[in-house]
Protein backbone atom coordinates (compact mmCIF):
# COMPACT_ATOMS: atom_id res chain seq x y z
CA UNK A 1 0.00 0.00 0.00
CA UNK A 2 1.42 3.08 -0.84
CA UNK A 3 2.64 5.56 2.15
CA UNK A 4 -0.39 8.57 2.26
CA UNK A 5 -0.02 11.73 4.63
CA UNK A 6 -2.88 14.07 4.27
CA UNK A 7 -1.94 17.51 6.23
CA UNK A 8 -4.43 20.05 6.71
CA UNK A 9 -5.44 22.09 9.70
CA UNK A 10 -7.15 21.28 12.57
CA UNK A 11 -10.63 21.66 11.76
CA UNK A 12 -12.74 19.77 8.57
CA UNK A 13 -13.96 22.41 6.53
CA UNK A 14 -11.92 22.08 3.51
CA UNK A 15 -9.46 18.95 4.82
CA UNK A 16 -12.41 16.58 5.98
CA UNK A 17 -13.27 15.43 2.44
CA UNK A 18 -10.49 13.59 1.71
CA UNK A 19 -10.04 12.06 5.15
CA UNK A 20 -13.43 10.60 4.58
CA UNK A 21 -12.31 9.71 0.65
CA UNK A 22 -9.37 8.28 2.19
CA UNK A 23 -11.08 6.25 5.14
CA UNK A 24 -13.94 5.38 2.48
CA UNK A 25 -10.97 4.15 0.03
CA UNK A 26 -9.57 1.70 2.98
CA UNK A 27 -6.19 3.85 2.45
CA UNK A 28 -4.50 4.38 5.38
CA UNK A 29 -2.71 7.48 5.93
CA UNK A 30 -1.23 10.11 8.59
CA UNK A 31 -3.74 12.11 9.39
CA UNK A 32 -1.10 15.22 9.94
CA UNK A 33 -3.30 17.90 11.93
CA UNK A 34 -0.88 20.93 11.56
CA UNK A 35 -1.73 23.44 14.36
CA UNK A 36 -1.61 27.21 13.09
CA UNK A 37 1.81 27.89 15.42
CA UNK A 38 3.29 25.36 12.93
CA UNK A 39 2.08 26.55 9.98
CA UNK A 40 4.77 29.26 8.95
CA UNK A 41 7.20 26.57 9.06
CA UNK A 42 5.50 24.05 7.08
CA UNK A 43 3.88 26.67 4.22
CA UNK A 44 6.87 26.81 2.27
CA UNK A 45 6.69 23.23 1.53
CA UNK A 46 3.30 22.90 0.12
CA UNK A 47 2.71 23.35 -3.44
CA UNK A 48 0.67 26.54 -3.10
CA UNK A 49 1.65 27.85 0.47
CA UNK A 50 -1.51 26.63 1.25
CA UNK A 51 -3.57 23.26 2.81
CA UNK A 52 -4.93 20.80 2.39
CA UNK A 53 -2.07 18.85 0.81
CA UNK A 54 -2.20 14.93 0.57
CA UNK A 55 0.89 12.97 0.01
CA UNK A 56 1.25 9.59 -1.56
CA UNK A 57 4.58 8.10 -1.68
CA UNK A 58 5.91 11.64 -2.19
CA UNK A 59 4.12 12.87 -4.54
CA UNK A 60 1.73 16.33 -3.31
CA UNK A 61 -1.62 17.18 -4.39
CA UNK A 62 -3.29 20.29 -3.80
CA UNK A 63 -6.32 21.79 -4.15
CA UNK A 64 -9.19 20.27 -2.37
CA UNK A 65 -11.65 19.63 -4.88
CA UNK A 66 -9.39 18.30 -7.31
CA UNK A 67 -8.19 16.47 -4.71
CA UNK A 68 -11.73 15.17 -3.76
CA UNK A 69 -12.70 14.50 -7.23
CA UNK A 70 -9.01 12.30 -7.66
CA UNK A 71 -9.92 9.97 -4.64
CA UNK A 72 -13.63 9.79 -5.39
CA UNK A 73 -12.42 8.54 -9.17
CA UNK A 74 -9.89 6.40 -7.46
CA UNK A 75 -12.53 4.47 -5.14
CA UNK A 76 -15.75 4.32 -7.09
CA UNK A 77 -17.56 7.82 -6.23
CA UNK A 78 -17.27 8.92 -9.74
CA UNK A 79 -20.24 9.47 -12.08
CA UNK A 80 -20.83 6.41 -14.89
CA UNK A 81 -20.23 8.19 -17.93
CA UNK A 82 -19.41 12.26 -18.62
CA UNK A 83 -22.95 13.23 -18.01
CA UNK A 84 -22.51 12.51 -15.03
CA UNK A 85 -19.36 13.69 -14.30
CA UNK A 86 -20.77 17.05 -15.36
CA UNK A 87 -23.24 16.88 -12.97
CA UNK A 88 -21.62 16.27 -9.78
CA UNK A 89 -18.50 18.87 -10.73
CA UNK A 90 -21.38 21.16 -11.29
CA UNK A 91 -23.18 21.01 -8.41
CA UNK A 92 -19.87 21.18 -6.32
CA UNK A 93 -19.21 24.34 -7.90
CA UNK A 94 -22.15 25.79 -6.94
CA UNK A 95 -21.62 24.27 -3.74
CA UNK A 96 -18.36 26.24 -3.50
CA UNK A 97 -20.40 29.04 -4.86
CA UNK A 98 -22.36 29.43 -1.71
CA UNK A 99 -19.27 28.86 0.61
CA UNK A 100 -16.99 31.50 -1.23
CA UNK A 101 -20.14 33.93 -0.88
CA UNK A 102 -20.27 33.45 3.14
CA UNK A 103 -16.57 33.40 3.33
CA UNK A 104 -16.44 37.07 1.81
CA UNK A 105 -18.60 37.55 5.12
CA UNK A 106 -16.38 35.44 7.86
CA UNK A 107 -12.97 36.99 6.02
CA UNK A 108 -14.37 40.69 6.63
CA UNK A 109 -12.01 41.89 8.90
CA UNK A 110 -14.05 45.54 9.45
CA UNK A 111 -16.88 44.37 12.36
CA UNK A 112 -19.08 46.71 11.16
CA UNK A 113 -18.90 46.09 7.29
CA UNK A 114 -18.79 42.03 7.96
CA UNK A 115 -22.67 42.51 9.55
CA UNK A 116 -23.66 44.96 6.63
CA UNK A 117 -22.99 42.20 3.98
CA UNK A 118 -24.34 39.30 6.56
CA UNK A 119 -27.56 40.86 6.62
CA UNK A 120 -27.44 41.80 3.00
CA UNK A 121 -26.75 38.14 1.83
CA UNK A 122 -29.25 36.88 4.33
CA UNK A 123 -31.59 38.74 2.84
CA UNK A 124 -30.81 38.82 -0.99
CA UNK A 125 -28.00 35.96 -1.65
CA UNK A 126 -28.35 32.79 0.74
CA UNK A 127 -32.45 32.02 0.87
CA UNK A 128 -32.38 31.88 -3.25
CA UNK A 129 -28.88 29.67 -2.55
CA UNK A 130 -29.63 27.31 -0.10
CA UNK A 131 -33.26 26.83 -1.59
CA UNK A 132 -31.18 25.52 -4.68
CA UNK A 133 -29.39 23.34 -2.78
CA UNK A 134 -32.56 21.73 -0.96
CA UNK A 135 -34.24 21.47 -4.14
CA UNK A 136 -31.20 19.86 -5.93
CA UNK A 137 -30.35 17.44 -2.68
CA UNK A 138 -34.28 16.69 -2.68
CA UNK A 139 -34.34 16.03 -6.83
CA UNK A 140 -31.32 13.70 -5.87
CA UNK A 141 -32.61 11.17 -3.53
CA UNK A 142 -31.08 12.67 -0.78
CA UNK A 143 -27.58 13.48 -2.77
CA UNK A 144 -25.85 16.26 -4.27
CA UNK A 145 -25.89 14.49 -7.86
CA UNK A 146 -26.38 11.53 -10.00
CA UNK A 147 -29.16 10.09 -7.33
CA UNK A 148 -26.25 8.43 -5.63
CA UNK A 149 -23.50 8.79 -3.36
CA UNK A 150 -20.77 10.00 -4.98
CA UNK A 151 -17.55 11.99 -3.65
CA UNK A 152 -19.80 15.87 -3.57
CA UNK A 153 -21.37 14.44 -0.65
CA UNK A 154 -18.34 13.95 0.91
CA UNK A 155 -17.54 17.32 0.30
CA UNK A 156 -20.55 18.63 1.54
CA UNK A 157 -20.51 16.38 4.39
CA UNK A 158 -17.18 17.17 5.61
CA UNK A 159 -17.57 21.54 4.91
CA UNK A 160 -21.20 21.30 6.53
CA UNK A 161 -20.00 22.86 10.06
CA UNK A 162 -18.07 25.13 8.70
CA UNK A 163 -20.82 26.13 6.70
CA UNK A 164 -23.00 26.49 8.87
CA UNK A 165 -21.11 28.93 11.01
CA UNK A 166 -19.93 30.84 7.89
CA UNK A 167 -23.87 31.35 7.13
CA UNK A 168 -24.29 32.50 10.91
CA UNK A 169 -27.27 29.72 10.90
CA UNK A 170 -26.97 27.63 14.07
CA UNK A 171 -30.81 26.43 12.46
CA UNK A 172 -29.67 25.29 9.14
CA UNK A 173 -30.31 21.73 10.40
CA UNK A 174 -33.54 22.70 11.06
CA UNK A 175 -34.56 24.72 7.98
CA UNK A 176 -33.33 22.11 5.41
CA UNK A 177 -33.69 18.83 6.91
CA UNK A 178 -32.47 17.17 4.00
CA UNK A 179 -28.93 18.85 4.64
CA UNK A 180 -28.65 17.45 8.27
CA UNK A 181 -29.94 14.09 6.54
CA UNK A 182 -27.48 13.73 3.62
CA UNK A 183 -24.48 14.67 6.68
CA UNK A 184 -25.87 11.74 8.53
CA UNK A 185 -25.57 9.41 5.74
CA UNK A 186 -22.36 10.15 4.57
CA UNK A 187 -20.88 9.73 8.59
CA UNK A 188 -23.12 6.71 9.09
CA UNK A 189 -21.09 4.85 5.84
CA UNK A 190 -19.58 1.75 7.63
CA UNK A 191 -16.51 2.60 5.81
CA UNK A 192 -15.73 5.68 7.49
CA UNK A 193 -16.31 3.94 11.06
CA UNK A 194 -12.81 3.22 12.44
CA UNK A 195 -11.63 6.48 11.48
CA UNK A 196 -14.43 8.55 12.65
CA UNK A 197 -14.06 6.51 16.27
CA UNK A 198 -10.64 7.49 16.14
CA UNK A 199 -10.71 11.23 15.13
CA UNK A 200 -10.36 14.27 17.23
CA UNK A 201 -14.19 16.18 17.41
CA UNK A 202 -13.47 19.46 16.01
CA UNK A 203 -16.39 22.26 15.65
CA UNK A 204 -15.63 22.82 12.56
CA UNK B 1 -25.35 17.68 -34.76
CA UNK B 2 -27.15 18.62 -31.57
CA UNK B 3 -28.32 22.03 -31.21
CA UNK B 4 -25.97 24.33 -29.00
CA UNK B 5 -26.71 27.43 -27.13
CA UNK B 6 -24.16 29.40 -25.09
CA UNK B 7 -25.73 31.74 -23.34
CA UNK B 8 -23.49 34.65 -21.47
CA UNK B 9 -23.08 38.05 -20.82
CA UNK B 10 -21.49 40.01 -24.10
CA UNK B 11 -18.04 39.30 -22.54
CA UNK B 12 -15.02 36.88 -22.12
CA UNK B 13 -14.74 36.49 -18.69
CA UNK B 14 -16.30 32.96 -17.35
CA UNK B 15 -17.35 32.60 -20.54
CA UNK B 16 -14.87 32.67 -22.91
CA UNK B 17 -13.66 29.23 -22.75
CA UNK B 18 -16.64 27.55 -23.18
CA UNK B 19 -17.49 29.28 -26.52
CA UNK B 20 -13.01 28.17 -27.81
CA UNK B 21 -13.77 24.92 -26.79
CA UNK B 22 -17.11 24.60 -28.87
CA UNK B 23 -15.30 26.17 -31.50
CA UNK B 24 -11.92 23.78 -31.38
CA UNK B 25 -14.56 20.85 -30.85
CA UNK B 26 -16.25 22.16 -34.89
CA UNK B 27 -19.30 22.40 -32.98
CA UNK B 28 -21.77 24.76 -33.98
CA UNK B 29 -23.76 26.96 -31.23
CA UNK B 30 -25.73 29.87 -31.20
CA UNK B 31 -23.61 32.86 -29.43
CA UNK B 32 -26.32 33.99 -27.51
CA UNK B 33 -24.70 37.26 -25.76
CA UNK B 34 -27.01 38.83 -23.20
CA UNK B 35 -27.04 41.80 -22.75
CA UNK B 36 -27.78 43.30 -19.09
CA UNK B 37 -30.98 44.59 -19.64
CA UNK B 38 -32.29 41.86 -20.97
CA UNK B 39 -30.49 39.77 -17.99
CA UNK B 40 -33.16 39.74 -15.33
CA UNK B 41 -35.84 38.48 -17.57
CA UNK B 42 -33.44 35.51 -18.53
CA UNK B 43 -32.24 34.77 -15.18
CA UNK B 44 -34.72 32.58 -13.69
CA UNK B 45 -34.57 30.31 -16.55
CA UNK B 46 -31.55 29.65 -15.64
CA UNK B 47 -30.00 26.43 -13.24
CA UNK B 48 -28.50 28.56 -10.78
CA UNK B 49 -29.82 32.15 -11.86
CA UNK B 50 -26.38 33.11 -13.10
CA UNK B 51 -24.59 32.57 -16.77
CA UNK B 52 -22.73 31.27 -18.30
CA UNK B 53 -25.36 28.03 -19.48
CA UNK B 54 -24.64 25.75 -22.05
CA UNK B 55 -27.82 24.09 -23.69
CA UNK B 56 -27.09 20.87 -25.67
CA UNK B 57 -30.72 19.62 -27.53
CA UNK B 58 -32.57 21.24 -24.37
CA UNK B 59 -30.52 19.99 -21.47
CA UNK B 60 -29.02 23.23 -19.55
CA UNK B 61 -25.32 22.80 -18.00
CA UNK B 62 -23.59 25.52 -15.94
CA UNK B 63 -20.78 26.80 -14.05
CA UNK B 64 -18.27 27.55 -16.26
CA UNK B 65 -15.15 25.08 -15.03
CA UNK B 66 -17.72 22.00 -15.13
CA UNK B 67 -18.53 23.13 -18.17
CA UNK B 68 -14.98 23.73 -19.80
CA UNK B 69 -13.93 20.29 -18.34
CA UNK B 70 -16.89 18.78 -19.90
CA UNK B 71 -16.30 20.04 -23.55
CA UNK B 72 -11.98 18.99 -22.67
CA UNK B 73 -13.32 15.72 -22.06
CA UNK B 74 -15.55 15.76 -25.52
CA UNK B 75 -13.17 17.35 -27.47
CA UNK B 76 -10.16 15.29 -26.43
CA UNK B 77 -8.36 17.91 -24.39
CA UNK B 78 -8.35 16.24 -21.24
CA UNK B 79 -5.60 14.13 -19.22
CA UNK B 80 -3.95 11.14 -20.54
CA UNK B 81 -5.27 9.29 -17.13
CA UNK B 82 -6.25 10.33 -13.35
CA UNK B 83 -2.61 11.73 -12.71
CA UNK B 84 -3.27 14.21 -15.60
CA UNK B 85 -6.41 15.18 -15.07
CA UNK B 86 -5.85 15.84 -11.48
CA UNK B 87 -2.64 18.27 -12.50
CA UNK B 88 -4.95 20.06 -14.97
CA UNK B 89 -8.01 20.19 -12.14
CA UNK B 90 -5.72 21.52 -9.42
CA UNK B 91 -3.56 24.13 -11.73
CA UNK B 92 -6.85 25.40 -12.72
CA UNK B 93 -8.68 25.82 -9.14
CA UNK B 94 -5.52 28.06 -8.60
CA UNK B 95 -6.31 29.88 -11.41
CA UNK B 96 -9.20 30.02 -10.37
CA UNK B 97 -8.22 31.35 -6.59
CA UNK B 98 -6.24 34.25 -8.45
CA UNK B 99 -9.14 35.06 -9.73
CA UNK B 100 -12.00 34.76 -6.71
CA UNK B 101 -8.94 37.15 -4.91
CA UNK B 102 -8.85 40.01 -7.11
CA UNK B 103 -12.84 39.42 -7.82
CA UNK B 104 -13.11 40.30 -3.86
CA UNK B 105 -11.31 43.76 -4.94
CA UNK B 106 -13.17 44.74 -7.90
CA UNK B 107 -16.65 44.07 -6.89
CA UNK B 108 -15.76 45.77 -3.69
CA UNK B 109 -18.20 48.83 -3.60
CA UNK B 110 -16.76 50.70 -1.00
CA UNK B 111 -14.37 53.18 -2.66
CA UNK B 112 -11.48 53.57 0.06
CA UNK B 113 -11.95 49.91 1.33
CA UNK B 114 -11.08 48.77 -2.39
CA UNK B 115 -8.54 50.79 -2.96
CA UNK B 116 -6.93 49.46 0.60
CA UNK B 117 -7.65 45.71 -0.10
CA UNK B 118 -5.70 46.47 -3.55
CA UNK B 119 -2.99 47.49 -2.32
CA UNK B 120 -2.71 44.79 0.84
CA UNK B 121 -3.41 42.33 -1.92
CA UNK B 122 -0.87 43.48 -4.39
CA UNK B 123 1.74 43.81 -1.90
CA UNK B 124 1.00 40.60 0.18
CA UNK B 125 -0.59 38.31 -2.48
CA UNK B 126 -0.27 38.48 -5.88
CA UNK B 127 3.21 38.73 -6.14
CA UNK B 128 3.54 35.00 -4.70
CA UNK B 129 0.60 33.66 -6.91
CA UNK B 130 1.63 35.35 -10.01
CA UNK B 131 5.34 33.96 -9.42
CA UNK B 132 3.59 30.76 -8.92
CA UNK B 133 1.55 30.42 -11.92
CA UNK B 134 4.16 31.63 -13.69
CA UNK B 135 6.39 29.05 -12.47
CA UNK B 136 3.52 26.39 -13.54
CA UNK B 137 3.19 27.35 -16.76
CA UNK B 138 7.04 27.54 -17.38
CA UNK B 139 7.65 23.78 -16.12
CA UNK B 140 4.33 22.98 -18.49
CA UNK B 141 6.45 23.80 -21.81
CA UNK B 142 4.11 26.97 -21.87
CA UNK B 143 0.67 25.60 -20.57
CA UNK B 144 -1.46 25.15 -17.41
CA UNK B 145 -0.52 21.58 -17.01
CA UNK B 146 0.46 18.28 -18.33
CA UNK B 147 2.87 20.15 -20.80
CA UNK B 148 0.36 19.83 -23.08
CA UNK B 149 -2.46 22.02 -24.23
CA UNK B 150 -5.42 21.26 -22.38
CA UNK B 151 -8.97 22.59 -21.82
CA UNK B 152 -7.11 24.30 -18.78
CA UNK B 153 -5.01 27.00 -21.36
CA UNK B 154 -9.00 28.11 -22.64
CA UNK B 155 -9.88 28.76 -19.46
CA UNK B 156 -6.62 30.82 -18.70
CA UNK B 157 -7.01 32.75 -22.29
CA UNK B 158 -10.76 32.94 -22.10
CA UNK B 159 -10.61 34.67 -18.83
CA UNK B 160 -6.81 36.42 -19.38
CA UNK B 161 -8.01 39.87 -20.07
CA UNK B 162 -10.84 40.04 -16.87
CA UNK B 163 -7.78 39.03 -14.86
CA UNK B 164 -5.70 41.74 -16.15
CA UNK B 165 -8.27 44.54 -15.55
CA UNK B 166 -9.24 42.95 -12.01
CA UNK B 167 -5.38 42.51 -11.40
CA UNK B 168 -5.21 46.09 -12.42
CA UNK B 169 -2.12 45.34 -13.67
CA UNK B 170 -1.94 46.36 -17.52
CA UNK B 171 1.49 45.41 -17.36
CA UNK B 172 1.00 41.89 -16.76
CA UNK B 173 2.24 40.80 -20.40
CA UNK B 174 5.72 42.30 -19.71
CA UNK B 175 5.36 41.18 -16.55
CA UNK B 176 4.86 37.67 -17.24
CA UNK B 177 5.85 37.03 -20.68
CA UNK B 178 5.02 33.22 -20.45
CA UNK B 179 0.86 34.55 -19.68
CA UNK B 180 0.80 36.20 -22.80
CA UNK B 181 2.33 33.51 -24.94
CA UNK B 182 -0.24 31.36 -23.68
CA UNK B 183 -2.78 32.84 -24.35
CA UNK B 184 -1.61 33.47 -27.87
CA UNK B 185 -0.73 30.49 -28.48
CA UNK B 186 -4.37 29.23 -27.48
CA UNK B 187 -5.96 32.04 -29.99
CA UNK B 188 -3.98 31.02 -32.33
CA UNK B 189 -4.88 27.60 -32.97
CA UNK B 190 -6.57 26.79 -36.46
CA UNK B 191 -10.00 25.18 -35.01
CA UNK B 192 -10.52 28.54 -33.25
CA UNK B 193 -10.23 31.24 -36.56
CA UNK B 194 -13.40 30.89 -37.67
CA UNK B 195 -14.83 31.82 -34.70
CA UNK B 196 -12.73 34.61 -33.48
CA UNK B 197 -12.94 36.28 -37.06
CA UNK B 198 -17.00 36.55 -36.50
CA UNK B 199 -17.32 36.93 -32.76
CA UNK B 200 -17.76 40.70 -31.65
CA UNK B 201 -14.23 42.28 -29.95
CA UNK B 202 -14.46 42.83 -26.35
CA UNK B 203 -12.41 44.38 -23.84
CA UNK B 204 -12.65 42.24 -20.80
N1 LIG C 1 -8.68 26.60 -3.16
C1 LIG C 1 -7.93 26.03 -2.07
C2 LIG C 1 -8.01 26.94 -0.87
C3 LIG C 1 -7.17 26.45 0.26
C4 LIG C 1 -7.20 27.40 1.45
O1 LIG C 1 -7.87 28.46 1.41
N2 LIG C 1 -6.48 27.01 2.52
C5 LIG C 1 -6.43 27.79 3.71
C6 LIG C 1 -7.06 27.05 4.88
S1 LIG C 1 -8.75 26.59 4.61
C7 LIG C 1 -4.97 28.02 4.07
O2 LIG C 1 -4.11 27.19 3.81
N3 LIG C 1 -4.70 29.16 4.70
C8 LIG C 1 -3.42 29.50 5.24
C9 LIG C 1 -2.62 30.42 4.34
O3 LIG C 1 -3.10 30.81 3.24
O4 LIG C 1 -1.50 30.76 4.75
C10 LIG C 1 -8.47 24.65 -1.73
O5 LIG C 1 -9.67 24.41 -1.95
O6 LIG C 1 -7.68 23.78 -1.31
N1 LIG D 1 -19.34 29.82 -10.31
C1 LIG D 1 -20.08 30.37 -11.42
C2 LIG D 1 -20.16 31.85 -11.29
C3 LIG D 1 -21.03 32.46 -12.36
C4 LIG D 1 -21.17 33.95 -12.18
O1 LIG D 1 -20.63 34.55 -11.24
N2 LIG D 1 -21.89 34.57 -13.13
C5 LIG D 1 -22.11 35.99 -13.11
C6 LIG D 1 -21.49 36.65 -14.33
S1 LIG D 1 -19.73 36.37 -14.46
C7 LIG D 1 -23.60 36.26 -13.18
O2 LIG D 1 -24.35 35.51 -13.81
N3 LIG D 1 -24.04 37.37 -12.57
C8 LIG D 1 -25.38 37.86 -12.65
C9 LIG D 1 -26.21 37.50 -11.45
O3 LIG D 1 -25.70 36.83 -10.51
O4 LIG D 1 -27.39 37.90 -11.44
C10 LIG D 1 -19.42 29.97 -12.75
O5 LIG D 1 -18.18 29.79 -12.75
O6 LIG D 1 -20.12 29.79 -13.75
Amino acid sequence: MPKVVFSYFPVKALGESARLLLSYGGQDFEDKRVPPESWPEFKPSTPFGQMPVLEIDGKKYAQSLAIARYLGRKYGLAGADIEEDFEIDQNVDFLNDIRAKAATVQYESDEELKKKKHEDFSKNVYPAQLSKLNEIIEKNNGYIAAGKLTWADFVFAGMYDYLKMMLQSPDLDEKFPAFKKLVDTVYALPQLQKYLAAAPKTEL
